[in-house]
C-alpha cells in the first residue's frame, strides 16, 4: 500500500451528500472527493483542462459541522480556472476542485452538473395495483346565478350545488380559497371546477372545466428521499425525483440526529426540520418541472418515513423516541395544511402523514404493510425492510408482530472500508470461483461482468450494499471466511493478504481495475460489521417467531432499496434469514414508497393504515431476555446453532459442517 | 356670525378618527381640530402654555386621503414647543397643535394622551343572561406515563384519556400545539390542562392545573369597533375596549368603502383589511393589559359586523355585495384559525365568524337576533338597529322578516352642521319650553342640565345623535318646525333667525355657552337630513308590516349605540316608529355586541345563529314598488298620512292637526 509521511490534516465536508473526513494539507478538493468517495466529475483527471469539477467553497464558519472557518482555506485562484468560471461564479466561491488545494477546513458544495453520476436511486416507482379513489376529487359544477329572488351567498350556493349532486353535506372551504371565490365564480361565468378534500373541504376552485390534478407521495428515508408525482385521476406516476436526505449533514443515522437535536436545544431541531422541508420543496420543484405542471396543481400529499424522520419533518422533538420507553409524540395519522409545514404545493392542500406503529417502527413500515397487506394473507410472511434502520414484520391475517433492529449502515455500504452508496462505479454483484478463488463482479453503470468486459468500461471504486452481502456469502461458500467470520489464514492465495498491522484482508479488485489508484479490499473489520447487521436481523426474526409460537415462515419479503438488488441466495447463505427455500424469498421494491402512493391514490388505504398501525403488536427486542443470546449465536455464518436444510446443495457440505 | 375674508384652503385629515375638511391657510391645527369637531385637549386655550395639544404631523403624500404632500406643510418649529417636545419627538414629527399653522395639506395623528376626552363609546357590555357553555373548554388531565409495556404515543395517550373521561372521540390536535406537546407533558409530570375547541380539536396544552381562559367577542361597526374580553368560565366581562374603525379613513359608510376597494383594485381591499386587523390587534393588546393576561390566554373569539365589515375583515372583495343582487361571498358561519387572519390571540385558536342573513343584513343583525330572540316570542316585535346603516327585524316565533335601510349617518351626528360623535362637549338631550321657546340641554361629561349648571362646567361644541333626534321632536312639538319639516317663519323669536343666504336656522346654544366661540345652530338642511333618516326607517317598517299582513306591532326594540340613549317619546314624536305606546319602546343596548358575547360563551347560540340566519325572510326594500311612495309620505313629521293616536297628550292637538 502506498504510504506517505503524515502531514497536517483538515476537515472537509462535501454537500449535499454530507460526506466528511480528514484530508491532508495540500491535497486538491478533487483528491479529497475521491478519497472520501464523493462523486465529482473529472474527465481530464485533475489537469485543469475539462472544467467539469466545479465546486463551490462555502464562506464562513460551520460550528455544527466542526468547520472552524471555510473559504480562503483553499489555495489561491489560478489563472487556468478563468476559462471555466466567470466573475460571478468566482464571487460566489466557485473553484475547480482540481485546482483548489486544502489550506484549512473546507465546506464544499458539489453542484448537480459536477456530479460524476447521479446516485442510482433505488426507489423507483414499482408497478402496483392501486384502486384510484383519492382523498381529493374534482367536481365540475354549474352554479345557478344569484338573483334578487335568490340572493344566496356565493359559497353557500356552491356548497348547495355540490351537496345536491354529489351527496356531500356540510362542506367547508379553506379560508384562502374563500378569498378568491366570488371573483372566480364570475370569471368562470358560474361554471367552475372545485377540488374537495376528504368529502369535507373545498381546497381549490378554478373557473371552467378542469380535469386534471396531481398528488405527491413522499418517502423520507434516513439517507434517501424519494417523491412520486402522480395523476390523481389515472394514478399514473408522472415524475419520480429523489435526493440524499440533506439531514445527513447532521448525522448518518437516526440516533446521531436525535443526539444532534439534543446537543443543540436552541436550533438543532429547527435546522434539521428546515433542511428537509427545503429539500422536499426542491424535489417538488423538480417534479413539477418534469411533469410540466405548477406547484399549485398538486392538491394532495402523503408522507411516510421512520419515526425520527417523521418527527423531524413535523418539527417534533425526537428525544423521547431516542430512549426507553421510545415514545413518539404522535402515532395516529395527521392531516396538516401544507402551508403550516412550509411545503410548497397548493397552499390550501393538506399533507397526510401516515401513522406510526411504535417506537422506531414508523410510518415507513406502515407503508410497507398497506403495500404488502400481510394482514390479509393466510400464509405466514416475514417482511424485512432494510434501510439504515431495519424493521421486521411477521405474521398473517390472524396476528402480526413488528420489531425494529439496529442493523447499522453496513448493508448500505457505510462504515465499510471501501463501502459506498449505490452509484456508478460501485460493485453490486460478486462471484468467487471456489477452485481458483478468482473474483468476478458487476459494477453499477455497466451491463457486463468484470471478466468479460472490455477495458473501456467504468472502473470500480468501492462496494455497495448488495455487493457487500454477496461478498460475505461468496467468501464463506468458498471457504475463504470461516463459520466464525474469521479469514481462513491457512489458505494461501494472492488475494488474501495481511495488512500493515498483520490482520488479513481480501482483495476484491486490483488497483488496475479501479479508478482510485488503489486495490479495493474487504477487511476483517468489514466482515464483522456485516455479521453484526445480519445477526441483528436473524435474531430479531427468531424472537418474533418464538413470540408467535411458530418455527417456520412461508415466505420472506425483502423491502427497501436494498431489497430490490439483494441476491436472495446469498442472503440465505450468510444466515440473515431464517431457513427457507430461496424461491420463497421475494423482493418487494420500495414498499414504503409504494405504500405512500397507495395512500395518496386510495383514501381507503389511509383508514387501513390507521387500523393496522394500531393492530400490529410491537415487540421491543432489546428488552427480551433471549435477545443477546440469539444475537451472539447468529453472528456465525450462517448460524452457531440452527440448521439450514435449504442450504444443502447451495453451500458445499464440508463448509456447512465446519 | 364672524366672517373673514376667505383665504386659501388646505385639506386636513385627523387620525385615528379620519375626520377631514378644508381649513383656511394660517389657522393652527388646534383651530382646525375645533372647526372639524376633532377632540384635541387644550387647557391653556391655544396659548402654547399647557403642552396638552401634541399631535404628530405625518410625513409624505397620501393619495388615498387626497393629501398632496404633508409635513413641512405646517409653519416652522417654535421655541415655545421645546418645553413640551423633546428631540426624539420632534424627529417623529410631533408639534403643539396650537403652534403649527397650516401652510399646505396636512395629515395629523392625535395621540391618545392628546384627546380631550375619550369618545364615550356607547357599546358597553350590557347585563345579559348567558348560559356558560363555551366552545373552548379546559380539561385537567392526568395522563398515565408511558412504559415499555405501554409505549403509546404522547398525543394518542392524551386523546385516549380525555376521550375516556369526557366522552370526546376522534380528538384532533392543532399542529402548532403538537410541536410542543411532548415537552409539556414531561414538564407537567403527566399532569396537564388541555383546551379543547368544539369537542374536536386540542388547541392548547399547559403543564399542571389551569383553571382560567378567556375569549374575545368583537363587534366591528362601520364607525366604532368594540371588543369584550370575557372569562370563558364565569362569563364575566373582564375588559371592554373600543375604538374608531380605522377604515373610516377610507370612507365614512359601507358604500364608500366598497367604492374605495373598487377604485383601488390592487391594494384597496388589502389596505382596509390590514387596518382593521391591526386595529383589532391593538384592542386585543389593550384588553389583555387591562385584564392582566397574555394574548396567548385568549382561546376563542367571535365576530359580528355588517356584511361589508365582515367581508373587509376576511379580505373578501365587497364589490358583489355593493350592487344587485347584493350577493355576499359567504353567508354561513365560518371558523378560521386566528393565525390565518393575522389576529394576535392564541395562535391555535379559531375565530368564529357569525353568519350573514342576506345582502347588507349581516352578522351584526344575527347578533341582535340571538340576543333578542324574537323567534321565541308570541308578541310581534319590531327591532331597529341604528348604526351608519339601519337594519329592521319584524315578526314573532311564527315568522320573521328582515330589511336594511340606508339611514345615512345623520342619526350618528354626521353630516349635520354642528353634529358630532358622542364625546364630551356634545349635547345629548334637549328640551324646548313651548311658551318661552327657551332651550335647556344636557352635555356629555356633565350630570346637570344647562340652565341649572354653574359656569365652570364643560361647554358645548356640538350635538350628537340622540340630541339631534330630541331637537327635531322638540322643534316640532313647540311649533318651531312644521309638519313639512320647514321652519315656521311666522314665529318671531330670537333663536330662529336667517343665515347669510336667507334660510332659517335655530340657535341651540349661544356663543357664550360654547367652547368653539360660535353659536351652535341647526339649519334647515340639517332638519332635512334627519327627516330622510327617520323616513327610511318608518317606510321600511311599514312595508315589512304590510309584507306580514299586520297593522300594529306589540313592541319596538331599539338596538345599537344610538338605541341606548335615544328618548323614546321623541323618536315617536318625529315619526320614526310606527304608532305605539311609548312604554312599549325598549332599548336593547348594543345587542349586536351582546350577541357576539353570547355566541362566545354559549356554543348553542352559534347553532341558533346559523339556524335563524337561514330562517329569516329578507325583504329588499329598494325593489318594492310602494317604497318610494311610503318614503315620501314618511318625510312629514310625524307622517303625511298615518295617524298616531299614541301622540295624543304628548304633542298638542293643534300641532298634530296642522
Amino acid at each position: 500500500m502506498e504510504k506517505k509521511l503524515r502531514g497536517k490534516k483538515f476537515r472537509v465536508v462535501f454537500q449535499p451528500s454530507g460526506v466528511r473526513g480528514e484530508i491532508e494539507e495540500g491535497k486538491t478538493l478533487l483528491e479529497a472527493s475521491q478519497e472520501l468517495g464523493v462523486d465529482v466529475e473529472s474527465i481530464c483527471g485533475g489537469k485543469q483542462l475539462c472544467g467539469k469539477c466545479k465546486v463551490r467553497v462555502e464562506k464562513g464558519r460551520f460550528a455544527k459541522l466542526n468547520i472552524r472557518s471555510a473559504f480562503s482555506h483553499v489555495s489561491d485562484w489560478e489563472s487556468s480556472e478563468e476559462r471555466f468560471i466567470d466573475g460571478g461564479g468566482r464571487t460566489k466561491g466557485y473553484r475547480l476542485a482540481c485546482a483548489a488545494k486544502l489550506r484549512g477546513d473546507v465546506l464544499a458544495f458539489v453542484p448537480e452538473e459536477s456530479r460524476a453520476g447521479k446516485q442510482v436511486i433505488r426507489k423507483e416507482a414499482g408497478e402496483i395495483e392501486i384502486q384510484c379513489n383519492p382523498a381529493v376529487k374534482l367536481y365540475r359544477v354549474d352554479v345557478s346565478e344569484p338573483s334578487l329572488d335568490d340572493p344566496l351567498g356565493d359559497f353557500d350556493r356552491l356548497a348547495q350545488e355540490i351537496g345536491k349532486r354529489h351527496d356531500l353535506r356540510d362542506l367547508a372551504i379553506d379560508y384562502l380559497v374563500l378569498r378568491d371565490l366570488s371573483g372566480i365564480l364570475r370569471q368562470g361565468e358560474w361554471q367552475i371546477t372545485a377540488a374537495v378534500w376528504d368529502d369535507r373541504e373545498i381546497i381549490q376552485v378554478q373557473p371552467g372545466s378542469i380535469e386534471k390534478c396531481w398528488g405527491l407521495a413522499v418517502d423520507v428515508g434516513t439517507t434517501t428521499v424519494a417523491a412520486y408525482l402522480c395523476s390523481l385521476e389515472s394514478g399514473e406516476v408522472q415524475a419520480v425525483e429523489s435526493m440524499m436526505n440533506p439531514q445527513v449533514a447532521f448525522g448518518e443515522d437516526v440516533m446521531s440526529r436525535i443526539t444532534y437535536a439534543a446537543a443543540h436545544p436552541d436550533s438543532g431541531l429547527h435546522e434539521m426540520s428546515s433542511v428537509i422541508i427545503e429539500g422536499l420543496n426542491s424535489l417538488i420543484s423538480q417534479a413539477t418541472e418534469t411533469a410540466g405542471i405548477s406547484q399549485e396543481q398538486i392538491l394532495d400529499m402523503t408522507f411516510v418515513g421512520n419515526t425520527v424522520m417523521h418527527h423531524l419533518l413535523l418539527g417534533l422533538d425526537p428525544q423521547y423516541v431516542g430512549s426507553a420507553p421510545f415514545t413518539p409524540t404522535v402515532q395516529k395519522s395527521m392531516d396538516i395544511k401544507a402551508r403550516d409545514l412550509g411545503i410548497e404545493i397548493n397552499k390550501s392542500a393538506y399533507v397526510h402523514i401516515l401513522p406510526i406503529e411504535a417506537g422506531f417502527v414508523g410510518a415507513d413500515n406502515v407503508g410497507v404493510l398497506i403495500c404488502g397487506e400481510p394482514y390479509r394473507k393466510d400464509d405466514i410472511q416475514l417482511i424485512i425492510d432494510i434501510g439504515t434502520n431495519g424493521e421486521l414484520v411477521l405474521g398473517s391475517k390472524d396476528r402480526l408482530v413488528v420489531a425494529s433492529c439496529a442493523t447499522g449502515p453496513a448493508l448500505e455500504g457505510a462504515q465499510i472500508t471501501y463501502g459506498m452508496r449505490a452509484a456508478p462505479g460501485a460493485i453490486e454483484r460478486i462471484r468467487i470461483d471456489p477452485k481458483t478463488f478468482e473474483v468476478t463482479y458487476k459494477v453499477i453503470g455497466t451491463e457486463a461482468w468484470s471478466q468479460t468486459s472490455g477495458s473501456g468500461e467504468i472502473k470500480t471504486k468501492g462496494i455497495c450494499g448488495s455487493g457487500i452481502l454477496d461478498l460475505l456469502g461468496e467468501l464463506y461458500r468458498t471457504g475463504i471466511v470461516m463459520k466464525s467470520g474469521a479469514f481462513n489464514r491457512e489458505l494461501k492465495i494472492p488475494r488474501l493478504r495481511m495488512d500493515g498491522d498483520g490482520t488479513p484482508e481480501f482483495v476484491v479488485a486490483w488497483m488496475d481495475e479501479t479508478s482510485i489508484g488503489k486495490d479495493v479490499v474487504v477487511t476483517q473489520r468489514d466482515i464483522r460489521q456485516i455479521q453484526l447487521a445480519k445477526a441483528a436481523i436473524y435474531a430479531g426474526a427468531k424472537l418474533m417467531m418464538r413470540h408467535l409460537g411458530i418455527d417456520r415462515v412461508d415466505s420472506v419479503l425483502i423491502a427497501g432499496a436494498f431489497g430490490s438488488y439483494v441476491d436472495k441466495e446469498e442472503a440465505l447463505i450468510i444466515g440473515m434469514l431464517p431457513d427457507i427455500s430461496p424461491g420463497r424469498i421475494v423482493s418487494m421494491g420500495n414498499a414504503a414508497g409504494d405504500g405512500a402512493r397507495m395512500a395518496l391514490l386510495d383514501r381507503e388505504k389511509r383508514k387501513e393504515a390507521n387500523w393496522i398501525a394500531r393492530r400490529v403488536e410491537y415487540l421491543e427486542l432489546t428488552i427480551q431476555e433471549e435477545f443477546q443470546d440469539e444475537f451472539i449465536a447468529a453472528l456465525h455464518i450462517p448460524h452457531g446453532r440452527d440448521a439450514f436444510p435449504h442450504l444443502k446443495g447451495i453451500v458445499p457440505d464440508f463448509i456447512l459442517n465446519q
